[in-house]
């Protein structure tokens, strides 16, 4: 689009040295046909939204991706109040006895643990102004940095509930988490991430099931009415299933190389925790029995999920109704004297769109030139931009540029908050039939092994798939194939089948992919 | 107020029996005035804003508790965002070579230091079932769970400024941190603590020392508007400032046992921690110089301070613009069949209360009774307490309590939604006025060292009093009485004295007091 800028009358103020620096910047970033991968980690870092750290695997959050994270959280915590759930927060630390006592979540989690040790540093004598551990310090018992939270949370609850009047017990948490992964990239897998952890306790298994049901399907309206991503909802295997959970509920999100993304779970735990952790409650009989757990998160991972569903080689596209900045304006001038004509205006139009509840954002810096401005929205994304030049202004008219289509057009000053407010409910919706044209493009049924293989090799997305039914064949295909099992989908049709790997009977096709 | 219940014709379902259980749940909380330090423990329990965790010294936030939190939490960062900050989000850990970097920073905080030494725990190989920490997962490099943020977000920050284009960076992080501290108290000295931290970097020693008065001047505006708190405002002498500051503002609050409390800090830091992380940029002119610094916060110790500022002893005394709750309206019936009739009113006036964004809620469970919700609303501090009986809807009436005052009244039906509005203000500045009567009451003006301590063990509270300036003397101060300099207050009067301790010449009085 910068090819054109020239011939636009009202951007005559964009030289051949602005352009050759816009196109400088578009070109530092790496096309996704030529390595998805690098453009990825180039575009986390160039599009302002986290860097790395000196800590081994832990990011920085910067400031437009933690307003992109504010925007999630505030609406994930509106529709957790919503359902009934209120906000606490546990201790950061888990002892390590409270640690191990739910056995499989433990023996799940135990090869990635921070681990706290000492609580004091001392001079090091060898070396003034340095630092040593204090070996006098040291912990009479190791404290575990919380890879999640079940085991301090359900020792917690054990003093909370007594009687089924204490029941359901619905708490959400908002927190950071450590997982000393060993290959992290930003926002996918990193050592320490943000999340919320909701944990609820009920009087019935039946109960508990409908809450893990009920949160899959807030994660789902979120993830694809805000983020635009269409997934699919679906149960894990065992094998997949969350360490200590009796059933793990998932929604399965599609990224632009084919390779499938889990951007969320809802888990049943079943008596599991209640048993470890010795809480029971007295139903109105004065029945003594195991409370039922449910636990489910999502986390900066959906970060991830959103820039690698929509993005392209520009930079970030942002569904508006995410987007820290839904609209931004620059102004285009020569002299000084122009500039407060055009405030002025801008002034009335950006009070117009608050009032509609649009986020927008005056960009009037005087050490960036409008070429580098429009690069760098572009790369950040913004759904709508508007280039305010006093012609146009003599018009009537603005020039708007929407992210998505990258289409350019001339838009009249009458009626142009409620046509950009139309507009953004466009762009949300055309970002998602994107998204969702494309994952069904990339969803493919397959009969046999041969095809299975082939369409991973040639075409990746998600395959469906007849399977036995057995652990032993899902590792098989896993390791022949690298693809696994993303999900058995909800309502999945009932079908005769032969495994494709097997060849033994099968009643339903499950969903393998590549996966994040 | 519960001993008249009975002679109340709308509240005649009280019965002897909840009043006794009412009475016990009272009888309960200590009196303040014969244990104010078991009082405030037991407060904070009972009310179910915080409990003790199985972690040494970290607390659990309770949902009551969690959302005040909330609400301070989102005013705070309402008025950082309007004074130009942004949020993001640094690591949790802090490798040690970085947290030595600055010296006396290192220093100060080296003593109450959580560090991580391994990432790998693994099965016990004497005992199945248990895990030990493997020690062939031992770190090269420690890393120390973050008491404050500096280290970490100025190594970071090097990498962002290069020019004074880059600044002001004016970032604010809202995150847990840990001080192992060897005495701790819910929300007053935990562990593990909730706060932001704000860490800004300037272009000139002036910019940072207007960021740091400004953020002053944010902290005592929310905390004596919002949470209606009267504060001192003042600079910390320079041994009770922050470790790495040049200069420590502070807000001094004075607590209902006379003792002062820090409700938030702003620090002035110079170019110490440009200097230890190597941040230069370079000037219009070229010229290449250390970037200044400031970093300001407030933690969940806040509300600690709310609720000894306010609290009686019957519970919670909460202002209105802080409190989860602001109205409880609780239903008065004797059958069943009134129920419907009450709920139906009870809808309406929520309604209206919440066109007018009160916050309200309508306590309609039917496992405890009227008297039992009176005292727990009580114990927790709601401001507004309407009773709903049959008798009163036919009069047109309810009966409304106030938490502060105490007073019951029939207040009509008509217009009820404005008449609480304007009470909840009534109610605010009732609050603080009683907050600040007290501690002008407890602030003494003193010329002699037997004044002085006849004054603090007596009265206690702030007292105003001449020092010679010198830490020396300071100390000795301190020693004797247990009282501390809280701060030289911002605009000060001068005025010549003497050192109540060594009868040197001294310039202007200064705040001591006895803390926490």
């Amino acid at each position: 689009m910068y090819e054109n800028i020239e011939e636009d009358g009202n951007t005559h103020l964009i030289f051949a040295q602005e352009l050759n620096n816009t196109k400088q910047m578009s070109k530092e970033l790496t096309k996704r046909a030529d390595d998805y991968s690098q453009w990825y980690n180039e575009l986390v870092v160039k599009a302002g939204l986290a860097d790395h750290s000196a800590v081994r695997g832990c990011m920085v959050i910067k400031p437009y991706g933690y307003a992109l994270w504010e925007n999630m959280r505030d609406q994930l915590d509106k529709r957790f109040k919503e359902t009934g759930h209120v906000n606490a927060y546990f201790p950061l630390f888990v002892p390590k006895s409270l640690f191990e006592a739910e056995e499989k979540n433990a023996e799940g989690f135990a090869k990635e643990c921070a681990i706290v040790t000492h609580y004091r540093l001392k001079t090091d004598p060898q070396n003034k102004g340095k630092l040593i551990v204090d070996p006098d310090a040291k912990l009479e018992e190791e404290l575990i940095v919380r890879p999640t939270s079940e085991a301090i949370i359900w020792n917690t609850y054990k003093g909370w509930i007594q009687s089924y009047r204490d029941l359901p017990l619905l708490i959400n948490q908002w927190a950071n988490v450590v997982r000393w992964e060993m290959r992290t990239r930003l926002f996918l897998r990193t050592a320490e991430f943000l999340w919320q952890e909701g944990h609820t306790a009920h009087a019935t298994r039946n109960e508990a099931i409908i809450e893990t049901e009920k949160m899959l399907d807030v994660y789902a309206e979120f993830v694809e009415d805000w983020m635009a991503v269409p997934v699919i909802k679906g149960i894990k295997t065992a094998s997949e299933r969350f360490a200590g959970a009796e059933e793990t509920y998932c929604i399965e999100a599609m990224m632009q190389d084919g390779k499938a993304l889990q951007a969320g779970t809802s888990h049943f735990l079943g008596q599991n925790f209640a048993k470890a952790f010795d809480v029971k409650f007295s139903d109105k009989e004065n029945k003594l029995d195991y409370v039922w757990a449910t636990s489910w998160g999502v986390s900066t991972r959906l970060i991830g999920a959103l820039i690698m569903a929509h993005s392209d080689d520009q930079g970030l596209v942002m569904p508006p109704k995410i987007a820290p900045v839904q609209v931004v304006i620059i102004p285009i001038y020569k002299g000084e004297e122009s500039k407060p004509v055009i405030d002025e205006k801008v002034a009335t139009i950006i009070a117009e769109l608050k009032v509609l509840g649009i986020r927008v954002k005056y960009d009037d810096s005087d050490n960036t030139r409008p070429g580098w401005k429009f690069a760098e929205y572009e790369l950040k994304g913004v759904p709508v931009r508007i280039a305010m030049g006093l012609r146009d202004m003599e018009n009537n008219v603005v020039e708007l540029a929407r992210r998505d289509t990258k289409e350019k057009k001339s838009v009249s000053l009458n009626g142009l908050s409620t046509y950009i407010k139309d507009l953004l409910q466009e762009i949300q919706q055309n970002i998602y039939n994107n998204a969702l044209a494309f994952r069904n493009e990339k969803t493919s049924v397959v009969n046999t092994w041969e095809e299975f293989v082939k369409v991973l090799d040639e075409k990746a997305g998600f395959v469906a798939a007849h399977w036995d039914g057995t652990p032993e064949t899902e590792e098989k295909i896993k390791q022949e194939s690298k693809a696994t099992i993303r999900c058995i989908p909800l309502n999945n049709v009932q079908e005769e089948g032969k495994c494709i790997l097997t060849g033994k009977p099968s009643t339903q096709r499950v969903l393998f992919a590549r996966a994040y």
